[in-house]
């Protein structure tokens, strides 16, 4: 049986993928993905056949894998972070009802949350929501309940894809409506371009997020009730009882 | 300056390990945890001093750890998953205020949700929200908010710490209160000893959920409105567009 692995690399690449992550790269005959993801691993894995597609491509992605695993190659596809959260590891399962002899095997890793959360200090100690804030392929009304439900319940919020050049205001708007809940004094903090070079982060109130820019590789983190700045990090304790 | 490095060893150990947490136990003189953890990385750091505290003794582990860094050993705190979710490192910057000549470094590991996932099959590929059913640290009230207010908004939920013997109804209790919002049919999965031995999974309704017992070993994964199973996998899909 033809066999796919669906690897996530971590945040930074090579010093960041778990053991069993290599492995699975390592027994593979062709290693697919975006280009970006490719340079990051490309000088580890000289050997293997390597394949890419643009952003926005991830159909023709999937559908590339397993036509590769068809000819009988094993083949890995990777996904920067976790290949389950915002990933590639669903569409392979949707794409693959057309494929029943290929296997897929999820190889799990370090998402850009927690990755960044290590950076932080400890933000996400206690119950916490990932919200994207992409209008791409979910209504914006979605993630506007979403983003007050969470708020209300006084999780900690982690967001992905804060802006792009299309959706430069959305930050703002998400802060606006976290506001209604939360305290503009809310810790909060932000990384960008996590455990790879050029990394930065950054701790600050909600009602300083609201008025800062941050780019499409850069994370976000919105403190609940109990998060604390420690020594200029940013901290959230493990419960409401002390 | 004396060195403590706070470290996410993954849900199954070595295999499930980074390169740089391999890294940072390597370079570590004392190894610190709770004992279960200590026994799964034990062989292959046999020339490092162990140290191990039993549950619950969270505060004294982290004193302990300190200590041992003002010594001037290079220390590493281990947690299984990622010591950022649910884990050590938010105690350790707390305690750490009494100790600012010892430097910390959190290294992120794959925590149970992605891990779990991976198992089960692409549950997280969309906004979800982590919440521990325990209620030593948490107000029940609390717990409950966050149910109603996640089940409303259809994030997917992933459950931690869904049982324990004096907590043996909460599962059942948080599914009747997830059943508010979500239909009786939404697609779940549990796997417990995640990447260990004896790891189990299976996909379920939410309504076959509420009348499964589960242990303190098990996650739980509650889909959103648009979850599926395929091929016996649970799989959320990327938005609400097709």
């Amino acid at each position: 049986m033809s066999k796919i692995y669906v690897v996530g690399i971590g945040p930074g690449a090579y010093d960041q993928m778990t053991g069993r992550a290599i492995r699975a790269l390592e027994e593979s005959d062709a290693i697919i993905g975006y280009t970006v993801y490719v340079d990051l691993v490309k000088d580890h894995f000289a050997d293997k056949e390597f394949m890419t597609t643009p952003m926005k491509k991830e159909v023709d992605r999937c559908v590339l894998a397993f036509e590769e695993a068809k000819k009988g190659k094993t083949v890995s596809m990777i996904c920067s972070g976790d290949a389950g959260v915002y990933g590639m590891a669903g569409l392979m399962y949707e794409v693959g009802t057309d494929y029943p002899e290929v296997e897929l095997e999820i190889i799990p890793g370090v998402t850009a949350a927690t990755g960044g959360a290590a950076v932080l200090g400890a933000p996400l100690i206690h119950d916490f929501c990932l919200i994207s804030l992409s209008d791409l392929l979910t209504p914006w009304e979605k993630i506007e309940a979403r983003l007050l439900g969470a708020s209300q319940a006084d999780f900690v919020i982690c967001l992905y894809n804060p802006s792009s050049r299309k959706r430069h205001d959305y930050l703002q708007k998400a802060c606006d409506l976290m506001m209604q809940y939360k305290s503009p004094e809310t810790v909060c903090g932000i990384v960008a371009n996590i455990a790879r070079e050029g990394e930065i982060s950054k701790v600050m109130t909600l009602k300083e997020l609201r008025d800062t820019q941050v780019d499409m590789f850069t994370t976000v983190f919105v403190g609940n009730s109990q998060t604390q700045e420690i020594g200029g990090k940013m901290v959230t304790p493990r419960g409401y009882r002390r």
